[in-house]
């Protein structure tokens, strides 16, 4: 049975972000980029989109937390992940993947499958991707999902007791799993589908959340991520004209989030 | 002599895109990715920006439309842009040209001339750029026309009988043809042009508004993808104080866009 | 000692650069394409993003500016740098050199190096990258500073007086040098750093600055490319509630910035 995730967590592992601006390195498809490192800034963090082959291993090495994104793969993206990642595991910095796509395209299927071996302290996908990479027959169209969340739950947890990450499936309902329990989060608007990349920059505020942050503590900082973002945009949707509106509104409603806000809608 | 594009016909293509939703693979330059994304999404389309060599040709496939931009073009962007080409052709999957800065640039705009013998379903440039890929001598200066729209009528429509494509030149006044016939748009604002990517955005909405569409109805289906852009803008600049509040004015607007407004503009 | 900036030389420079629309060429990193650009449209630049080691050379030849930016450079990027440098020298275009991150990774910071012997017409940087290519000991952390400008400034002369360029180092104040005389601009808002490419896409601003600018009148232009950048946030910071509404206020704010505006806030 998931369970809710309390105000005062999530205000917590918010306030931790916002001390520690974690350095946040974040290789990332070229479409979210800009409203990635915005989000990110919003809400504290420090971000660094280190892209080269001959760079991306000692930035690694350097940062808080790194995020990879797989959603506009290049042979030399993958190369530069394949780096970052083993540098990240090599100074015992956390790092997050976002499988885009994963189950439709078998290039960066199989990158995901790889990097799956590389110990990811979490994973953030939508219910197809997540599906996909449990061995689940999925059914994604283009980035999009063409499964409700609800129905990768149990994919969920099969891959993070297979690869040791927390996994969170986002969708109407964000779930996230460390194996054992299961977190879930109501909250985030429809509108947030029609804005590109509130999905992509989540993964990069789940790895600015698990900087810094003890492994037992791994679930409620991921979850904490996710309820982040639901609640920023679940407000700035109410007060949106429209997606043009709405992005504004929810990286000032990031910056401006404070305990009282996160209680209002999460309880 | 150009004929306007009626209201209801406008309204019908655009009511279709957002009933289909159509999966838009979208190979552009790096500075609009993201704003053409939202404006994909804003009108109801699933953009995907799908940029390897080695994944371009499965998703052109498997994509309703394809749309080639080749503003920031690099070596092996263009290796995706033929495999893509391909695979769409294969797949009858219809596909846009936007020939941004043709005849400016030697490299791009020998790309461009060869992928004119590969039966795009459409071309969107601007005066410039059009008259260069038909042969004609023009002024670009950069990635702006040096021409005006109506200087390029004659050169549309001369290639648009070479090459099968419908052809729309726009500008301050936007036209449209299918080598017989040509339709013509009065409407937008100046403002559009201290934004960047209104242009680049367009021919992505093109690809999403030829998508599952009848060749019969491609010339309006093209022309109302102009109209829309152009009402949304000036609907917009009417409000804006500038062009950084144009933008979410502007995504707003596709969001909301309906019959009325598009009538109260064209007619 | 430090000079002030008289207002009515900045609005002399901005009245210059919106009467020209230099063709502005901007090699930068793939975060900020996007923002620059409409920066640059804001303020009535005609901003060009060529990225192609098979086109930069050519364009940089056509181009008024040159700004170069090596925020996420690649192999591909640093070819793509070398040459347009080369054919902006030979072609007499002054170019810019924005040296993100140096002296934190050795790929950039030997790339940057190289190209201080190339003659670039002004370096602009915060504290720790022109601390570091002064060759002086700075504490970079990832693409922020951990210096203050003003403990910069030693450096920035010696570099102004080493290769030849005006040097801008800014900070919570901008100081700018071209070896001899520095001026300080003290403006601008906390609430920049909270929003990405306000740095960068000032570098961008500076080139469209210097071009067709006498070299005798380059320091008072760099230093009006800062303080046009920090008036016109400076005054978006005060009426925005977070860095989401800022991006919009300050885009209108360069549109629409006059005389008077700047002498509100210089004097």
């Amino acid at each position: 049975m998931p369970q809710p995730l309390s105000a005062h967590v999530v205000a917590a592992h918010l306030e931790r972000v916002r001390k520690n601006a974690p350095l946040t390195h974040v290789i990332t498809n070229d479409v979210v980029t800009g409203f990635t490192a915005n989000v990110l800034l919003a809400l504290g963090a420090a971000p660094a989109m280190i892209t080269a082959p001959e760079e991306a291993g000692s930035f690694a090495a350097i940062a808080s937390a790194l995020s990879v994104n797989v959603g506009t793969l290049t042979s030399t993206q993958a190369a530069t992940i394949r780096i970052a990642v083993q540098a990240a595991n090599q100074a015992n910095t956390p790092w997050v993947l976002d499988p885009v796509a994963a189950g439709v395209l078998p290039y960066r299927t199989e990158l995901c499958q790889a990097l799956l071996q590389q110990h990811p302290a979490a994973i953030r996908g939508n219910a197809s991707e997540i599906m996909a990479l449990a061995g689940q027959s999925a059914a994604g169209k283009g980035v999009d999902s063409a499964n409700q969340s609800d129905q990768a739950i149990d994919a969920a947890m099969t891959l993070a007791q297979t690869c040791g990450a927390v996994v969170a499936v986002t969708g109407e309902i964000d779930y996230i799993t460390d194996g054992q329990q299961v977190i879930a989060i109501k909250a985030g608007d429809p509108l947030m589908t029609r804005v590109t990349g509130t999905g992509c920059a989540l993964s990069a505020v789940v790895a600015a959340f698990v900087a810094n942050c003890d492994t037992s503590d791994r679930l409620t900082a991921v979850a904490s991520a996710c309820a982040v973002m639901a609640i920023a945009g679940q407000q700035a949707a109410a007060k949106a004209k429209g997606p043009g509106s709405f992005v504004p509104l929810f990286l000032d409603n990031l910056f401006l989030l404070n305990a009282d806000a996160i209680a209002e809608v999460l309880e």
